[in-house]
């Protein structure tokens, strides 16, 4: 059984390294994370596990059918979806054609990591007020290409800035996405202008210190709908 | 001799396969096509040719190493680029572990595309006035694995959705990007509410027809920044 909070879609995926393109979301519930901006509490918070379902494999993968009969990729997320053992509803995924790939901090490394066919590890900076266990995190990437990677931070500031370049100098195969923090996942408001004016700001940083293998972005389903659920 | 309009950076590449990564741009001068929202008319009409220079090859490859003496990737647009004989700065750059790629619309074949990291083909939809030719297209693409090429197609209307539809169907094997117009071009105004506005229109588009191995992306140095050059 997997607790599920959500899963919706087909959205366009509107971050890291699958930017742009439609993907179905698995979002399970519960976390080992309590990041200070999480923009999924009500995937995280124990306060909210009323909301999640207990779900089978085939009920899992019916929903993912029912949002999308059609092959595409599936992005599971949470909350943590290392939690769960999502092996047998990737397998059987992958023999319908679908692709499938994972955002995850990286604390929870899963064999069934290598079935994937693409995987975001996001290690969580200061500002998050958490703490990267670097062994954990270098096990997660131990069953897939680095190609197939990618790292993906989020700076709120100079010292997540500095975190962000000491994790990818540990994965120098590895992708860096650097992701401008959302500081107020809760606000409804109209939040482009200040997202565009810290994406200024970490493009600006990047450029500077001339790190040029680094890949700047923002959300844009944040900048397109503000902070909605579902999207 | 390589007419050159401008040769800038390290910036943010706003759109595209490379989006979010830093990049030198060489702009060459002068373009067989004349799209009726072309953004970068300055390099492309002939009456602002007296802005242009002539420079040698070295003299291209000098400005480049002093806008990055570090390694980089240097990208190459325009106007169009095909006009002229990159060869040997693409060589030269690859020597100092530079990448270079290409931003073109497809309608000039160059043997040496194929000494190109990736190539991006912009070919031009009904909006923009332009008819394509579709065997010039093919050839330009001959010389590159199709996972370093990408379609790169702007979606003013329908009939643009429709023509990005007969194109990617076309080539498979290749990415398609579909990037929302920017529609008033030399307006200085914010546009990010708009190109926004313009984002949701072509996602939803793409998902209601279930298009799912398009890539929906805007122009990010356009919302940052507005229309202006050099960024």
């Amino acid at each position: 059984m997997i607790k599920i909070s959500e899963i919706f879609g087909p959205v366009i995926q509107g971050e890291g390294m699958h930017i742009g393109v439609p993907t179905v979301f698995v979002r399970s519930g519960g976390c080992d994370y309590r990041c200070s901006w999480c923009d999924t509490m009500y995937a995280v918070d124990k306060k909210f596990a009323g909301e999640w379902r207990s779900l089978t494999n085939d009920q899992v993968l019916a929903e993912i059918y029912h949002c999308s009969p059609r092959p595409i990729l599936v992005t599971l997320s949470g909350g943590n979806p290392a939690l769960y053992d999502f092996a047998d509803i990737i397998s059987e995924l992958h023999e319908h054609r679908y692709k499938v790939t994972i955002e995850t901090q990286g604390s929870v490394p899963r064999s069934w990591f290598r079935l994937l066919d693409t995987m975001t590890i996001s290690p969580k900076p200061p500002s998050s007020g958490m703490k990267t266990d670097f062994l954990k995190l270098s096990e997660c990437m131990d069953g897939l290409p680095p190609m197939h990677i990618a790292l993906k931070i989020v700076v709120a500031d100079d010292a997540d800035y500095d975190y962000a370049k000491h994790v990818a100098d540990m994965f120098p195969a590895v992708r860096c996405f650097l992701q401008v923090c959302n500081p107020n996942p809760t606000s409804n408001g109209d939040l482009a202008r200040d997202l565009l004016g810290r994406l200024v700001w970490l493009c600006d940083r990047v450029l500077q210190d001339k790190w040029f293998t680094a890949t700047v972005l923002p959300q844009l389903h944040v900048l397109m709908y503000g902070n909605k659920r579902g999207i």
